[in-house]
């Protein structure tokens, strides 16, 4: 990644989506790559201390070296079939989604042969990479081609932590780090402001995880707990073991 | 505290209880007080690094400048009982209970009128304070006497953040602090071994927490769960809101 051999041109990379996600793209990526960014949701690509990107149609955005897909998870299928006449032959095409399987399923359907497709999950969002993304991880999943150990090369040059798997050991795990997560987030902030004064080190810990959970979208939300296959059985453990140890309590 | 203005001799502490919270009031502070133990359970008093503690019976113990309660919750009435003949005029008398409402109540109970009393809960544990107290807080309550303000002093010395409550507003919040702390790490611990590889940084914030907490004694969950009288109401939110949020997810 970053030169073409043959012309020493910088790789160009087509991003589509510049939500949260997108836009943390375009932030550690535009010293690498000539990004081009497709969102219609947006007029311009501009980040926060100013850097723009050029916005391009979609067919425009789907000719590039490289293509990411940072759009929501229940996306991936129309846009892939949307791009999917564009995609130059030995392009790279990636998505970012929480999930593996559906994605990555919809990808290897709607792409073309030509095309090298890697399903990733970089496990860190705009919270937890707000100061960078060194030490950061990323899940990468090899669909079709061979540009997996080229990405895994690049992906560590970023300071990641590089953790190959398959899309449904991705999926298994995620149900539950993602899910466990966003369930005990959704029941603390259910339950009101929680104390910030009169706390123990664990509390803070816990404090800590659910803020930088709760401001995510529902689009993410919707991948952890609903597009990912073991969602629902993992939640469904969470909350019989919640009901066992409320029988147990009830019962002393 | 340090020394008594008469004598210029080191302040006695009796610490009754050399449990995981005993040992660490020991460690914490043995440059300051000439420490005496009492506990049943030990034949020796001694700590990790080496240093060792007198040991005496309950009566002699008692006989300090000040007398630390490092016994269960659910002992302390009957340890107050058996030192209160022996307590001097003037000695401070503090527990380190995780509840403050019915320990103090016990401590106003039985303890001599000639006794200082405080209520004191260490927002912390062998596993928080493993490097150190420095930055930790501690919550007190008084009940009884004006030693308050050099508690306050010392407390502050050694580093900690001191909290100065009553222990029907700390119980209120240590019920939401600690109790739902314990409960989400009961709930994650019943789930088996948690992920550790492929994670995310909330996820990670949460599984620390719940290492912090999952050896705590069963006297230390008694304490928090069901000595706290407003432990059964969060936790009753807690179980409703979980269960709210499963019918959500099923109506999907």
């Amino acid at each position: 990644m970053g030169h073409t051999i043959e012309t020493n041109r910088p790789l160009t990379l087509g991003l589509f989506g510049f939500g949260a996600f997108g836009k943390l793209v375009a932030r550690e990526l535009a010293d690498h790559f000539e990004i081009t960014v497709c969102d219609p949701a947006y007029v311009g690509a501009v980040l926060e201390d100013g850097r723009a990107f050029a916005m391009r149609d979609a067919e425009e955005t789907a000719r590039a070296d490289i293509v990411v897909l940072a759009v929501p998870v229940a996306r991936i299928a129309h846009v892939c079939q949307q791009i999917a006449p564009h995609i130059r032959v030995g392009a790279l095409v990636v998505d970012v989604g929480s999930v593996k399987t559906a994605p990555m399923g919809h990808m290897a359907k709607h792409l073309p042969r030509h095309a090298n497709i890697l399903g990733t999950h970089p496990l860190f969002g705009p919270q937890s990479a707000k100061s960078g993304i060194a030490d950061r991880k990323i899940a990468i999943c090899r669909e079709r081609g061979n540009r997996q150990r080229v990405t895994r090369r690049f992906l560590r040059s970023l300071g990641l932590e590089v953790i190959e798997t398959t899309a449904e050991a991705h999926d298994r795990e995620a149900a539950m780090v993602q899910g466990l997560t966003h369930l005990i987030a959704k029941v603390l902030n259910d339950l009101g402001p929680l104390p910030d004064q009169m706390t123990t080190v664990s509390f803070d810990l816990l404090r800590e995880a659910v803020g930088m959970v709760k401001n995510d979208p529902p689009t993410v939300l919707h991948a952890i707990e609903v597009a990912n296959p073991y969602a629902a059985e993992i939640r469904n453990a969470f909350f019989d073991r919640a009901e066992k140890i409320r029988a147990q309590f009830e019962a002393v």
